[in-house]
């Protein structure tokens, strides 16, 4: 199978977000990263593509001379993965566009509507792709949660609610320098919103994504409750649907106890839905009247996106991919440097757990009898 | 940084777990997946190379001719991964090691100890890596398990109960033909035993990885509890270790209910520490005479090696990643097929989303009067 | 030690909630009921109360006859429980305290804030107790929940959601003659609020319960979600504190799969802490920084109060006296009328448990034989 | 409805079991404690009586003057009750019944089957009940349990798993004189067995209630985990049935972090169920290839007992009563004594309750309006 041949704006040394994109990339293999405007600093660019295996003359200083190399390639670049900083989105997006590319971009996507709306026409006018990495968007159970009630299992809709709440900005932060919170917290750099802005926003977009619906009114009560902040760290908003249902978006960034907790409650005439993201392999059905049920990712009562969606077999959490990776991880490190790795499981185990079954066979056979090992 | 250069014996298309392995190399990126002998049948063995883009001249037809092939090569692997039946382990691990080559070998390693013994002697006298893929090792959690209670943290150890619960076979599949019921349960392909040796060693193996301890005698009761079943398909193993501490194995591919539940409890004079599959990024921690407290993967009180491991932050889970790779999967479709993907975010939600926002600011500057979106 | 001497208005045959009120009374055995107007129904007062055991001349036909008939006994009683429906408390209230009665009363006390005052007044003027039922702050663990906030382990309040959600009324019952419902949605019975009165009431009785403070202002959307329905049967509501913590207020009877769901999580600037009533010997302590805790009922951490108010061991569900008084159900109908119950254990099940042990002790004997039983 | 008249044996002042044994008794109010042999100390017996409202002529100094006693009454007690230390059971209980009385016994009835047998034996000839209270076996869910395996729900049994851990001996509180683990420890008051007679026979015996049958085999292995112990305190059983179903009874009072958790787990070749103690109002069904159901006491597919059993509506957790007799409690101080309560609910909560719904009526009315309390 080809691969799309992507280049990628910002996520140079350092950036957290930008590795994750690479490595969702090379999940399915199904992109090659061959070109990079990784950095504004053109020597941190270019040791940041060196280190990613870029070839040296496609690690360029800025996306307009990458648009620009690359345009005259045979192999040149078909799509652009951007993941700099959220107010330099808008002209990274635009003027890949405008070059004809594919776009792949963080979220959130712009700062202003009047922007997006710009950005959605020239999308429309370039007949490319404009897709902005909502992640949640991409959990198995959500999806069955969305098809769901999009196929109108739970009848008219009656009660939407989703709520996101962390706690890392419960101190402030931002006036002990620690960067994530300085940028998130500040008017210049983040613009007018802060926690609905950087997470309200993902429970906003799974309303939609779940339920096909949005509301039509809403009355929003946002909060600065870290003495000293700027932007809101706190938001409650209530949502009125075309027929009548009621909407609840909470986010929170000062809900101390809670690291990441995003809460996806569906209540329709007929049945209600559940999800969390702390158990994102599960979702409860509640059909009115019957005991609730637990589907689990891939199981019984599960539709075909999921089984698609699934690398790995029912019951297994998807951090077991993870896991797998973490021992390749280790492996590469002892392959190539001999760096001991007290945990990475060897010919050693591996002996003594096969001492172990022939020992229980030998006991088994013997009526159970107790056998040294 | 340079990448491993490595082969795959197995593994070829229609195989789960050699498409596993061949992800978890990608994670970290550092290994090249260069040659392979995929399949015993040469043609698919061929297709399954070039589909996965190895040169054709590298895709073999047997684990020999990739040896002698590869012996010649500049660029010849360093490495082998081998993920073929477990009955063809041993003689594909002995000529990799004899041909000097780290191998990484899917669990169960052998199916005799006899076997494993001789792997052991010759990666010893190779000074070539022998690495077995027992997965849940890369728990990071299980290895603050691990951690905690190798520096003493219990005092000493009293009880180890691990148990390994399935309900896959509840019915006997491999009289309806299912293929991987029919080797798991059949003694000429699977070995002397069934459940025990198909999930019971991955219990058996933690005990030990978290503890460091191995019992020194054992009782076993394997059962064959579905009828006409040729291998055991649930066993009870009691366990006493030198100091007098009790351990449990449970493994069970009948315990319906349970798809893939996977439990560790060891509890010492001090302290106990439980970890469940199903919440792999959560570790409990009871301290006698104090409240129990909840660790999660990254989060405080955990250790350094935990957060090496994490790719994501506190309170994501593991899925995280897949969720975002599932992103990517449809844009690839998207990009490449311009197939039609509902579910995938666009400018259109980022658009939406933007409204949302700012209808919030204008709601919350009036005082949450009710605003139309 | 004396009981004191007790009468009830309502409560009759039939009726559930004063059935509830007797089995309290008779916990710690501090209560003699004496006296009754059971019912409004002469007949039905009278029959109701010669069940319970009055004596005749005791069961009165309204509660003003029984002020009457008491007030010249040497014996009369001391206090009254009324268990009415609600628009009928305060006049009973009114009465009995005026009679120089303490006075224990259901919730909610009155439907007007109007009357609250005028009983509150009288309650002070003739130095009478006025209590009200408000169930959920008996909960031991809620008690310990209100002692950490009132005694400032959080700090600063930031926060504090609570919600009450039930599907009860998913479905128009009303309209089925279904009498709980129909009474429940008639403005002419119920007053002005459906269930804001019925449970919402208890959510914000409880935010004041653990923190000692109440909302400063608030913002309120009721909704009535079932069509048809005559009285608000889903609420959200917005409240802001002096110090500008943020509460909210949910109450619904239309959550399809929410039984009885009561969720209270209050957030200051160092910790916060969550109770849910599904898991009512619970309680979550998150220090900020620090692992989050799981105090259980009269476990380590818990204060005095919770000591004193626990009546079964830490680690026993409350539920355990309800299990053991099954017990004695089933006992009492087979001593009195032979009704066999397969499911009671008698010398039968003894003698069997005893023969295990002894079996067990054998076996263990000789290094863990198999032996018959 | 007469009640029955009833004596008791032991369970004087200071008694915990006792206490607990009257208020189960209350709860249905259909036994009067009227006579007393209380303790074996005659002036303690005498108070504990008083203070328990006996009559001070029926209050006896040994179950044998009791018997007399009552013998020659009219209104002489028809049933016993027998809360003395377990190895004065024995002579109790027989002398009881041979007086013609039914005996209520608390578990175990005796501490070797030989004594058991006998009053099996009596029990019959003298057609008195003799009834064991083994409190597990009142909690609904587990009889609902019972009723679906009892009537076929899950096919032939395979699998019985019954755990009961505790941690309270985890350290040797014995040598601290601690009165509980001192007599629970030590061979001559306790007889042969510590944990496997104080907690696995409870075990055992929920796997008799549940199935209705028994394993013809087992293999045991006791365990004293705490230097210095000399009874066990660990106990690992394995069991086999008939058809082969295998059995697994684990009891242990050294397990740090259990409080007193029971979990029951019965697979059959249809279904398989499971309850847990912690969660004692909800039931775990597992139908093969179906999304697992969650079954809460009294809500839908619950059978007739179960609704029989319930004291309160689906969804209030059974310690909803315990909750509303804290208020009754506290109610009979204030009343009583004058003792002030901030805890419990009065007059002017429900003022301050009634203001709250009054303004969200205001704010609800005006279009959400923030308006003050």
């Amino acid at each position: 199978m080809n691969r799309i041949r992507t280049g990628m704006i910002g996520g140079g040394q350092g950036a957290f977000i930008g590795a994750v994109h690479r490595l969702a990339m090379r999940f399915d293999n199904r992109f090659d990263l061959l070109a990079g405007a990784l950095s504004s600093q053109p020597e941190r660019a270019r040791q940041s593509g060196l280190e990613l295996g870029l070839a040296p003359e496609r690690c360029y200083d800025s996306h307009q001379a990458m648009l620009q190399g690359e345009r005259g390639r045979a192999d040149g670049i078909e799509a652009v993965v951007i993941v700099t900083p959220n107010h330099l989105h808008f002209a990274a997006v635009r003027d890949c566009l405008q070059a004809g590319l594919h776009v792949i971009c963080d979220k959130p996507l712009t700062v202003t509507s009047a922007e997006a709306r710009e950005l959605q026409a020239l999308s429309q006018a370039q007949q490319r792709q404009l897709i902005v990495t909502y992640t949640y968007t991409g959990y198995p159970m959500l999806r069955e949660m969305r098809e769901r009630i999009l196929r109108g299992d739970l009848g008219a809709l009656r009660l939407v609610h989703v709520s996101y709440t962390q706690d890392w900005l419960a101190t402030p932060l931002e006036q002990q320098g620690q960067k994530q919170a300085s940028w998130r917290t500040d008017p210049a750099q983040a613009g007018a919103v802060g926690a609905l802005g950087d997470i309200g926003v993902h429970a906003y977009n799974l309303s939609h994504f779940v339920t096909g619906q949005r509301p039509s009114r809403l009355s929003a009560d946002l909060a600065r409750l870290v003495p000293g902040r700027r932007l809101d760290d706190h938001a409650q908003v209530n949502c009125r649907y075309a027929n009548g249902a009621r909407g609840l978006i909470v986010a929170s960034q000062v809900a101390v106890g809670r690291e990441n907790s995003l809460r996806v409650q569906v209540v329709g005439e007929h049945a209600a839905l559940e999800w969390v993201h702390e158990q994102a392999n599960l979702l409860q059905w509640f059909p009115l009247g019957q005991p609730g049920q637990t589907l689990s990712r891939g199981g019984p009562g599960c539709g075909d996106d999921v089984r698609r969606l699934s690398r790995v077999p029912s019951g297994h959490p998807e951090g077991y991919l993870e896991a797998f990776a973490a021992l390749y991880r280790d492996a590469a490190e002892l392959i190539q440097h001999g760096t001991p790795c007290p945990v990475l499981p060897t010919v050693d185990e591996a002996l003594h757990d096969q001492l172990f079954i022939e020992a229980c066979l030998r006991s088994s056979a013997e009526d159970s009898r107790w056998v040294s090992l």
